[in-house]
């Protein structure tokens, strides 16, 4: 590898890694919202949402300038297109948690109603996920990033539980519940596909550090 | 270009082209079964998914051959990245596509309620817009590719439209019809994903015809 492609990707691994910091704070900031009905630190996370897009845009631009100047083979190869998806799903992970600070402002706006069972629970399990996915990425750790795609499993039940659990609370002939009780549902959902984004780092982890696409190999579905 | 490049590239067209009509009918058929209430035929559906996982994990490795073969630069090289990129995106709807029938099949066993009203239109707007999607890819049209992406607020515009009339069905305390209006609320969800998929998959075709990143260029934005 020449110096000049070693030095640009470890800038590109740099890139990374600090918007993925950004994207980690920003879904702690809206979860952190969602929970206390905080309408002006959610306002702040939705606005930060423009910057994140800005920082993909920029990595993948860089990615691409590093495959048409250098075309690097095997490794490094594989380590650029790994970056171009995990990036891509980094970036849908801040439209997630942009998307749970809307409705943490619309919350505030509504009767108030308890926070659905087990969300925190939920929450702290889906941010975990992040976070090791990023580490299984920066440490190269196809071992940490299987460990991943397995604790998925427990974010799906407690979603398809917590979900359930919503839909029976409408039940309950409460006109004024219906709004705040979907926004909450909004919340769950995005929360849940959180989960999957870590995932699918998890998985082009794995296929950077050992050359496999191990994607569908496991039992998943979407639970709505 | 070497010809063995180009009969490979040529081979990844058609199997990418090949893939998308596949989703296309997914799609079809997923959205006539919720209509219909077709538990039958949306399992058949929801088993074809797995095909469609292989198809794409067969597609990325034969792009990332290509790659790591003819180190290619270029125009060809933002082939293969968009190709990559839109492969993921096509699985998606079909992930989205096969969640719609799961949606049918639970219908099938609920209370009859009446489809949202604008349903139709919606579906037919979010089916244009991948058939489009395609087109442009296919025919390498930037054109037609933007015209996607403005066409996205309108399933948007729908999408709530629809929503909140379906909040207001659930406020008439008839708890069991809260259960099918969710179902129903949850593939009009998954209807909005479609399109966005789309709007991706065109950005993609813009890149690659143009040289251009444009996501994030226009006002955009989950409704939930």
């Amino acid at each position: 590898m020449t110096k000049h492609l070693l030095r640009d990707l470890e800038q590109l691994s740099s890139e990374l890694l600090q918007l993925t910091r950004k994207v980690e704070d920003q879904l702690s900031a809206a979860l952190a919202c969602v929970m206390t009905r905080d309408a002006e630190n959610a306002n702040k996370v939705i606005q930060t949402d423009d910057e994140i897009d800005r920082m993909e845009v920029k990595l993948e631009e860089d990615a691409l300038k590093i495959l048409a100047l250098h075309q690097p083979v095997a490794s490094d190869l594989r380590f650029i297109i790994a970056a171009i998806k995990i990036n891509n799903d980094v970036e849908r992970i801040a439209d997630l948690a942009a998307n749970i600070a809307k409705r943490a402002v619309e919350l505030s706006h509504m009767a108030p109603v308890a926070p659905p069972d087990s969300f925190e629970e939920m929450a702290e399990k889906a941010r975990l996920m992040v976070r090791q996915a990023i580490t299984a990425l920066i440490r190269r750790d196809a071992v940490l990033a299987k460990q991943v795609t397995r604790e998925d499993d427990t974010v799906d039940q407690l979603n398809r539980q917590i979900a359930r659990h919503l839909r029976e609370r409408m039940k309950d002939c409460a006109p004024d519940h219906i709004d705040p009780l979907m926004r909450w549902l909004s919340a769950v959902r995005h929360l849940e596909r959180v989960a999957d984004m870590s995932v699918n780092i998890a998985e082009d982890v794995i296929y950077m550090v050992e050359g496999d696409i191990v994607r569908h190999t496991r039992s998943s579905g979407s639970p709505g």
